[in-house]
Parts: structure tokens; sequence; C-alpha cells
């Protein structure tokens, strides 16, 4: 990897896959602030959550899709692609800056788990890279990402500048048309997905299944990113991957298992 | 569904696929509770994390292992395995309990991310249903799992008994051997996986990688899941999926983003 004296490293990864317009929108900002190495899935991984390949061997490959930026397509998961990044690309030196997306769609409140987006920031801070997931509300491949740009610009240029608490990653989220009306930094709203399971017959009359659903926010907290999004602000909510319920070690610690 | 009248309905599901001897003793154990229904995949699933099939259809099919036991293999994730059985099989009326495993290697400290066995748990939760996902920390197929089946039994009837805190689930780990000291209520240790890439040649001379990696455990806590298992002792880590990192949220409010 080469890089330029005192410019930041950037790693930059997606889950939409490396030719999604929202990685490229992504490049374009963090080239202006430093060294840019891109490990993207070479085919969309949405929904993968934090998965992992471990059945089957990974590839990857140089690309150049874009003049002057240093790029892998790999045939895993986003979190592989970090984890390659990391161990085969970098190896070792890690880089200061890690930035995912930009996310065609949503990764607010609940989605955070189900994000590839989201999982493979929150692996470039259990690497203790400072990581920032970014996702815009507009799921068509022709989304607009520009309104965006002065917005993950600042972010990163704050994150660089200050670091982030151990352990903890953000999730940004922004508004979809022109005007964002600033950033709100938020908790994840408790909302979640009421599935539907949309059924066909194939040519062989066996039945298969389509995983739709429903957002369902049951939050009316004015401190959720769901809030911040429907009210037009930029949502910034901080992630960490200490999942413990600290609270209800207390509660546990009342009962008495009958073994 | 059938159901008996007064026995708790049980969603059985797990990542090692319906074959494995884990679910097996899983399923023993919980029929002497209640009503169980098994939602689980067609082969091993094991790293899928929250993982959901969004970009291909899904398939379920009832299969008949063992007798009295109503069973659905699918060719889904674990996540979707529970996602299915909420939407398809139990048809809205929720099942009392989840539970996932039991899984043929640990997952306690960060493994609970990477995890198919505790996402599924996970996802029961968010469905609101008790969940518990049970794992051994043995990874081998003919694994001895014996020794957990009093303390999944004790553990199923204290959470039917009690419930779990709201939006909590439990992560529940077994050492191997036959004995186990006692149960131990733990935080998640702050423990990584430093990824090694084994780099090989295909037949035609190009470079695939299988992900490996050496577990590093820099948390010295005796309150610890590491530390619990290390000791002999059975841990349970409350689990939450509420990903805020609410202590960082005065840090960010602290921040000027120069947008």
């Amino acid at each position: 990897m080469k890089t330029q004296h005192s410019r930041p490293n950037i790693l930059v990864v997606n889950d939409d896959g490396i030719t999604a317009p929202g990685i490229k929108n992504l490049i374009e900002v963090v080239q202006e602030i430093g060294n840019v190495v891109v490990v993207a899935p070479d085919g969309p991984q949405s929904g993968m959550g934090h998965a992992i390949t471990i059945g089957k061997p990974l590839r990857f490959d140089r690309v150049d899709l874009y003049e002057g930026v240093e790029m892998y397509k790999c045939s895993g998961t986003p979190v592989d692609c970090v984890k390659l990044a990391v161990n085969r690309i970098f190896k070792g030196k890690k880089p200061d800056l890690c930035v995912s997306g930009i996310n065609h769609g949503l990764n607010n409140s609940i989605n955070v788990i189900y994000s590839g987006t989201m999982s493979a920031a929150v692996e470039g801070a259990i690497e203790e890279i400072p990581s920032i997931g970014f996702s815009l509300d507009d799921y068509a491949q022709e989304a607009d990402f520009s309104h965006c740009k002065k917005y993950i610009k600042a972010i990163c240029e704050e994150v660089l500048a200050h670091g982030l608490p151990p352990a903890t990653l953000l999730n940004v989220n922004f508004p979809n048309g022109e005007h964002i009306k600033g950033i709100k930094i938020c908790r994840q709203a408790n909302a979640k997905w009421a599935e539907e399971f949309d059924e066909r017959k194939d040519p062989y009359h066996r039945p298969y299944y389509w995983l739709t659903g429903v957002f369902q926010n049951n939050d009316r907290g004015e401190d959720t990113d769901v809030w911040a999004l429907d009210n037009g602000y930029a949502s910034i909510v901080p992630v960490q991957f200490d999942l413990t319920a600290h609270h209800a070690i207390p509660v546990l610690n009342s009962w008495s298992f009958n073994v």
C-alpha cells in the first residue's frame, strides 16, 4: 500500500458491492481527506449482518474502477472485506479510519443488526480502527448522494481530530432530499420489522417464499434516530459491540437455578 | 401447530443444521418441558451472524427425524428460521420460549456477534419471545452434551417462571468435560479474533484464502464469561440488541461539526 506522509490512510468498504454508486460517492469525499484503499464485495451483500465466510475459501483481486484509487474486490461478506484489508492489504499497519457505505437505504434503529454496511464498521471498531457507517434514505440505484457529501467530510474530519471513545463506532443516516437541517446525536429507536413471507409457486408447483416486512416504530422518543430522520436531520448513533445487558445481571443473580 | 393445554410452546433452532447432534440433545431436554417445534437450517450456517436472505427466495419443508417432534428444515439462515417460524408456523401466536443450539463450539465473548446460534436467539428476543442460546466448548461432531442437559433444563424452567427483562436474552456457554462447578452470571469478555488468512493456490495457480484466526483475550476480569469457562463454570451473559453506546452521546454532543 502506498502512503503519502501526514495524510491519513482510509479504508473504504460497503455491502452493496464495489460497483455501487454509494461507494463511489464515499470514495470521492474521503479522497479529499486522505490516502484511500477500497476493499468491497464483488456483488451485493445487503442483509448479511456480521456474517463471515468459514465454510468456503475467499478470493480477492485488484480492480481499477476509479483513477488513482487502490481498489480490491472480494468474494466474501462486508466483514470478510475488513478482515482481509487489515491482514492482507494493510498488513498490520492499521488504517487511521474505516468508512462503510454510502448504503442505498437506511440503517437506522434495529437495522444496524441486519446491515452488512454497519457490520463492516463494527468489525473496523473491533479492529480498533475509528469506524463510521453511512446510509441514505433511498434504496434506488440512481439515488442522489450529493447533499450528504459535506456532512460526511465534516464527520470524518471530526473523528480523525478527536478519535472515538474506546469500543464505539458511529452509525450515520441521512434523510433523502436536498436539504438537511443539521446533525442530531441520537439513540437507536426501539423499532422492529414485522416480517411477511410472500408465497409463490415454482414451475414444479413447489412453494417458495420471499422475505419481506413492515417497519414498525413504537418508540415516540425525540432523541431517536427515527425521529431525527423523520424531521429532516442527519442522525448519528454511537454504537457498541459489548452486547452485555449490564442492568440484567443483578436480576439474574437473584434467581436460584434448580440444578 | 398442535398444542397441549398448559404446556409451553417451545421453538428450537440452531446454526449447525437440523441433523447436528447438538440440536438433538437440546430437543431431548425441552421435550420434557413443553410442546416442541423445530425450525432449523438444512445445512451448516455457522458464522452467519445476523444475516437474512433477501436476494433469493426461501424454502422450508416438514421433516420427520425424531419421533413425535414437529420439525422443519429451512434453506435460509438461523435468523430466517426464526422469522419463518413466527410468521408461517406459529402464525402470530408466538412461542413461549425460543432456544438455539446446542452449538458445537463456544459463543462466549465477541463470538456472540459472529454466531448464527446467538443471532437466532437475538431475533427471538426482537420478536419479544424469551430466548436463550446454548453452546458447548467442543467443536467436534461427536461432542458429548450429556453434562449440559440438567443445566439447560434448569435455565429454561427459570426463564419460563420469571420471564426475562425487556429486550434481553441469554447467552449460555458450557465448559467441556463431565463436571460443571455451577453457573456464573457474567459480562461479555473484551476479547477479539486476530485473523490470519491461510493462502493456497488452486489448480489454475490462482490464490485463494481460508479465514482462520487466533482468539485473543486481554480482559483479566473475573466477572467475564471467559473467566467462568476457564474455571469450570457455565457462563450466562444477558445480551441486548440496543447497540447504542449511551455513554458516548455527551462526548459527541460536545463536538462542533464543521459543515
